[in-house]
C-alpha cells in the first residue's frame, strides 16, 4: 500500500495516493445479464471457510482499490461516463476562461498549476433534456439508473435464492425498500423527486450512485484547505482516503486560495459527487465582504464550477431576511457559515436574499449541467438548546417551497438538515422534513446529541446520526473528533468515515434493508466459528481489527484458537456453547430435545457424560 | 497527575494510583441544610466569565480527585457509611477464614498478599431489617437515601432559582423524574423497587449511589485480571481510572489466580459499587469443571464475597433447562460465560438449574449483608441475528418471576439486558423488561447495534446505550473498543467510559431531566463566546479537547481567538452572528426588528453601513 505523505511544498501537484485493496478484499466488476456494458463495482471478501460464499460489499472508493490501481492523477480517472454523456447530444461549451480571482488573486509563484486532464465541456440547450429527474419524468432510464440499480442490490439477489422471503425485519417510518432495485425502480423514485443521482454531465469519470430514502443510506465525507493552508496534493489524498473508508460523496469546502485548481485535481480524480457550496468561493472573489456580494459574481460562481463538473451545490436560499430575527435570541446564533453570510447580507441591505429572489434562475444554471440541489440549512442549530426552534423550522419551510420551484425546473434536489439535536427532537425534524419538502432526499450533519463532549463528537452525532437514518435519513454528513476544536487528520478522516459507516448501516438494518444483515450475520458466524481472520476481514477496519487482536494474543497460532483473551480458554461461551450444541445433536433434533427437556427425562445424562465434558479447552 | 506504571511483578502490592483533579476542575463537598452531617461530593467546573457560575458536575471518583488527595491503598479509603451502619445494630460476624481455593490454590511464591485494611464484618440477623428495600418499606430514610437525594439534585436548584419551571423539555416514556430529588422521593423509589442503592454492609467506604430510571443514568465499567495475568496495583489502578472519568460502578470480572486478594485491594479502595460474578470464582474452586458445581460451593463464594463487602452479584439464576433447547438454532449460541456454564450444567444433568432452584436460599444470604441482585441474562442474544428471540424472553420472563421473589425477601434487584440489538427491537426490549420485572431497574450491556465493526464496538453499542438510556434503562455496562478482539487497556477503559457517559447524558438530555442541559448550555455559551478555555473545562475530557486544539492553533493567543482553525478567521460564523447580534440590539428589540424585517423597512441601511459591516475580524 503507497501512504502518501503530504508534501512541504502546498504548491506541489500531486503525484500519489493510497493505492490498493483493502486488507482481505479483493475489487470486483460485475457486468449484469439485463445491462452487459456496464461494469458495476463491489468489494469481495473471501472467507476461509468453504462453506462460506464471499461476501460482496458496495464499494465506492474507484479504481484506486483494485490490486494492480496505475493511477494517473495529472491524466485523471478513466470517464466511465463519457460514452452515455456524448451520446445525449448536448451542446459543447467553450468554457469559461479562467480568472486570476478563481484562484484567490494568488501570485505566480505560490500558484498550484492546475490538473493538466482536459475533459470536453458540455451543457444542454434550452429546453433539451439533460439531468437525470427531466429523463425520469419522460420514463427514460438512463445508463446511470441502471448502473445505481445493479450496484444497490449487491449480493441481494443470490443471497435471497430460494428464501423467497425477505431476509430481515425492521420499521422503515414508511420507507419503501423494493425487495429487489430495478432500474425501473431508480427511475420511479428519481421521477417522485425522492432520490438524486448527482451527476454533473462534465464529471465523466464519476461511477453513479444514489441518495434517497429507499436506497442504502449514504454518507459524505468533508475536505476543503481552510485557515492552514494545505494543498492539492493533500486534498487529492484526502478525497481518495475516505472514499477508500467508505465516504459515498464528497464535499470540498475550501476556502483558502488556489481554490478553482485544487478542485480541478479533485474532481478529474473523484469516481464520487463532489460537491461545493459555492457562496464561499464567490465571497473570496469579493475580497471577503459579504455586502459586496451580488448576482453576477455568484452567477459567474455557479458556471465556473459547474463546468469543472461539481455534482451538487449547497445553495442557502432558505435564509430570508424575514428569518433573520428568529436567531437572535438563540444561545448559539447562526453557525452555518453559508448562512450567517446571507444573514448578513439581508440585514445591511434589508433586502430579501438575492438567492432566494434569483432562485429561478440559478435553477436554470444548474439544470444544464444536471448538478443537484443541496438546499442548505443556513440556520441550523448550532447547539441543543437551539434544536427544532422557529428559525430552523421556517427556513425549513422555504426549503419546501424551493424544492417544487426546482423541480419545476427540472432540477434534482436533496436538503440539508440539522447539526445540534437531542434525541427526543431527531424524529420530528425528520417527519417535518418529510412532510414540507415532499420527501426530497434529506441530508443531515450528525445530529449531535449532546454539546458536552467536544473530542468525541464524532460519536455524540453518530448516534443521532443512526437515528435519522433510520428514521429516513437518505445521506449522513459526517462529522470527525475534531469537529469544534480543529482541521481533522487522516486518522480523524479514518475515524469520522467508519463512525458514519456504522451509523448508516445500523440504520439500514433497523429498516429492514433486505441486504443489510447479510454482512452481520458473516461476521456472527465467523466470531462463533472462532474463524479471526473472517471476522477481521469482514469488518469496516479489518487493520485496526487484527491489530487490537495482536496486542494480546499476537501469535499466528492464536488466530485458530477456540478462545479469546477476554475470557481465556477456560472460560470461552462461545467454546462451551458449540459443545452443547454438538450434544444436542447428537441427542436428536431440537424438538425432542426440548421435549425431553420439559419432562426432566434423566436417562440421557450418563450418555452425556460418557461422551466427555470438560469444560477445558485446549488451545490447538 | 500520579500516573501509575503497572509494575512487571504481578505479585507486588498496590503503591500509588492516579490522583488530582481533572483538569480545570476542582473537587468541593457540600452540606445540605436539611442533612448537616452528610458531605456529598461534586465536582465544580470554574468558568473564566465572571457572569458565568460555576458548573458542578456529579462525580463519582471518590477521593482520588482531591487536589491534595492523600491514598493509602494498604489503609483504604476513610470509611464514610461506618457510623451509619454501626448505629444499625447488626451482628458482628467471625468472617469466614480464607481458605487456598480462594485465591485459586496458588503457589506461595505466586501469591499477592490481601489488603491489610481491616474492617468489622457485619451481617443482620435473621428477621432484622437491613437492606435498603427493608428500610424503605417501613417507612424508614436511611442515610444512604439521603445521601444520594443530595447527590442526584446537582446544581438543580440553584439552577432552576427562580424559573419557576423545568429547563427541559423531553419525552420520558413514563418514567417519573421529579424537579427535585428529596430523600423521601429516593425511599419510595426503591420502596416501590423501581431503584436500588447497591450498598453491602461491609463496604463502609461507598459513597452511595442510586441505580434508577427515575434517577440519572449510569454507567459500569468491567475490570477484572483474564487469560492475560494482571496483579493487584494494575487492578485498583484500572478501578481508580475508571471512576475518574466517570464509572458509577465498577464489576471485578477476574477469572484468575488470587482473586480474593486482588479483590480484597479493590473494595477497600472503592467509593463506588464493586459487583461481581460469584460463579465464576465457583467454578474456579472446582478446577473449572462446570459438572462439579454445586450448591455447597456456590454458598461458600457467596458468604465469601458478601463478608469482604461486593455490593452486586450477577446470578444467573433465569437460565432453567427448559430455555436451553431455545437456544439450538442460534447464529452465536450462549454467549455470556455464567449463562453457558449453567447451561452445561443444567444439560448434562438434565436437571433444573440449582441457581434457580435454591433462589430462596441465594436471596436468604444476600440480604444478610444487603447485597443487591443484578439478574444476569445469561441467554442474551450474541449477534443481531439473535436478538429479541424466544430464548432471551423466555430468560426474561424468569427474571421476572425472580424479581418478585427477591422482594419478598427483601432484597434489592436489578435485571442485566442485552447484548446485540438492532435499533428497531431495542425499544421492544425495554418495554418488555418494565411489563414482566415491575420497573425493577435495568442494566444493559449496550447494545450493539451491528456486528460489522469489532474495533468500533464502544460506538456500535453507544447508539444502543442511548437509546436505551432514553427509554429507560438505568444503568449502562460500558463497552471498550477491544470488545471481541482483546483486553482493553489504560486508554480502551477511558474511551469506553466517555462513549458511554455521552450515551448516559444523551439519554438524560432526552428524558427531560430537569439538570441536564445545564451543562450543555454552558458548553454552547462558551463556544459562542470564544471562551475556549471554559469550553475544555466543560467538556467530558478537557485534556483531549485542548490536545485536539493545540494541534492546529497551539499558541496561548488563539485561546482567546474569535474564531477556530475551522473557518478561520474570515469566515467565522459564529463571530459573524455576535456581530450582528449587537446590530441587533442598536437597533432595538427583536420584537421591533421582526417587524421591521416584515415590513422590509430600508430606512435601517444607512446607519447599519455606519456602524461597520466588514466580515473581516482581527484576531486579538
Amino acid at each position: 500500500m503507497n501512504v502518501h505523505i503530504p508534501p512541504k511544498d502546498a504548491r506541489a501537484a500531486p503525484e500519489s495516493v493510497t493505492t490498493g485493496p483493502i486488507t482481505g478484499s479483493r475489487k470486483v466488476y460485475a457486468s449484469p445479464k439485463a445491462d452487459p456494458e456496464l461494469r458495476i463495482p463491489f468489494r469481495e471478501i473471501g472467507l476461509s471457510d468453504p462453506n462460506e460464499a464471499p461476501v460482496r460489499v458496495y464499494d465506492p472508493s474507484g479504481p484506486y482499490t483494485e490490486s494492480d490501481a496505475a493511477i494517473d492523477l495529472a491524466a485523471g480517472l478513466p470517464p466511465v461516463r463519457e460514452a452515455w454523456i456524448a451520446a445525449r447530444g448536448l451542446d459543447v461549451a467553450p468554457g469559461r476562461p479562467v480568472k486570476p480571482e478563481d484562484n484567490g488573486n494568488i501570485s505566480a509563484e505560490r500558484l498550484v498549476a492546475p490538473c493538466p486532464a482536459t475533459r470536453t465541456i458540455r451543457e444542454a440547450a434550452c429546453g433539451q433534456m439533460v439531468t437525470q429527474y427531466e429523463f425520469a419524468r419522460a420514463g427514460i432510464v438512463t445508463e446511470e439508473m441502471a448502473y445505481v440499480a445493479h450496484r444497490e442490490n449487491l449480493a441481494r439477489e443470490a443471497a435471497l435464492d430460494g428464501a423467497g422471503a425477505r431476509l430481515a425485519d425492521g420499521d422503515s417510518f414508511g420507507a419503501e425498500i423494493p425487495e429487489f432495485v430495478t432500474p425501473e425502480f431508480v427511475r420511479s423514485e428519481i421521477a417522485r423527486g425522492r432520490a438524486i443521482i448527482p451527476a454533473n454531465v462534465n464529471h465523466p469519470e464519476l461511477e453513479p450512485m444514489a441518495i434517497g430514502r429507499n436506497f442504502l443510506v449514504k454518507v459524505n465525507a468533508n475536505i476543503g484547505n481552510s485557515a492552514v493552508t494545505s494543498g492539492a496534493a493533500e486534498e487529492v489524498e484526502k478525497m481518495v482516503w475516505a472514499i477508500r473508508w467508505g465516504a459515498d460523496t464528497v464535499m470540498d469546502l475550501s476556502t483558502g486560495r488556489n481554490i478553482h485548481n485544487i478542485r480541478s485535481w479533485i474532481i478529474r480524480n473523484a469516481p464520487v459527487p463532489i460537491g461545493t457550496v459555492p457562496i464561499y468561493q464567490a465571497l473570496e472573489k469579493v475580497d471577503g465582504d459579504p455586502l459586496k456580494l451580488e448576482w453576477e459574481v455568484f452567477k459567474d460562481t455557479l458556471i465556473e464550477q459547474a463546468e469543472q463538473g461539481v455534482d451538487y451545490f449547497t445553495i442557502h436560499a432558505g435564509v430570508r431576511l424575514r428569518h433573520v430575527p428568529l436567531t437572535a435570541n438563540r444561545v448559539t446564533g447562526i453557525v452555518s457559515r453559508g448562512g450567517s453570510i446571507m444573514a448578513r447580507w439581508c440585514l445591511a441591505g434589508h433586502r430579501e436574499s438575492f438567492l432566494y429572489e434569483r432562485f429561478g434562475d440559478i435553477c436554470d444554471i444548474m439544470r444544464k449541467y444536471d448538478v443537484s440541489f443541496s438546499l442548505g440549512d443556513g440556520l441550523r442549530p448550532g447547539s441543543i438548546a437551539d434544536a427544532n426552534d422557529a428559525a430552523q423550522f421556517a427556513e425549513l419551510e422555504t426549503l419546501g417551497e424551493l424544492t417544487k420551484v426546482a423541480w419545476d425546473k427540472g432540477c434534482q434536489v436533496m436538503i440539508e438538515g440539522p447539526g445540534h439535536v437531542p434525541m427526543h427532537k431527531i424524529k420530528q425534524n425528520m417527519d417535518k422534513q418529510l412532510a414540507v419538502c415532499g420527501e426530497a432526499p434529506f441530508y443531515t450533519l450528525g445530529p449531535l446529541t449532546t454539546d458536552i463532549a467536544p473530542g468525541y463528537d464524532h460519536i455524540t452525532s453518530g448516534i443521532g446520526a443512526a437515528m435519522i437514518g433510520w428514521f429516513g435519513t437518505a445521506m449522513l454528513c459526517y462529522v470527525t473528533p475534531k469537529e469544534h476544536l480543529g482541521l481533522p487528520d487522516r486518522d480523524d478522516v479514518k475515524t469520522g468515515v467508519i463512525t458514519y459507516r456504522i451509523a448508516a448501516h445500523a440504520a439500514d438494518l433497523a429498516k429492514g434493508h433486505p441486504a443489510a444483515k447479510i454482512r452481520d450475520d458473516a461476521v456472527s458466524r465467523a466470531r462463533f466459528d472462532f474463524r479471526w481472520q473472517d471476522q477481521f476481514d469482514l469488518s469496516l477496519d479489518p487493520d485496526t481489527a487484527r491489530a487490537f487482536h495482536d496486542e494480546t494474543l499476537p501469535k499466528d497460532a492464536h488466530k485458530v484458537a477456540h478462545f479469546c483473551s477476554m475470557c481465556g480458554p477456560k472460560f470461552c461461551s462461545m467454546q462451551i456453547t458449540r459443545e452443547l450444541r454438538a450434544e444436542a445433536q447428537a441427542m436428536g433434533d431440537n424438538e425432542r430435545l426440548s421435549l425431553e427437556a420439559e419432562a426432566g427425562m434423566k436417562e440421557k445424562t450418563a450418555e452425556f457424560l460418557e461422551g466427555g465434558g470438560k469444560l477445558y479447552v485446549a488451545a490447538e
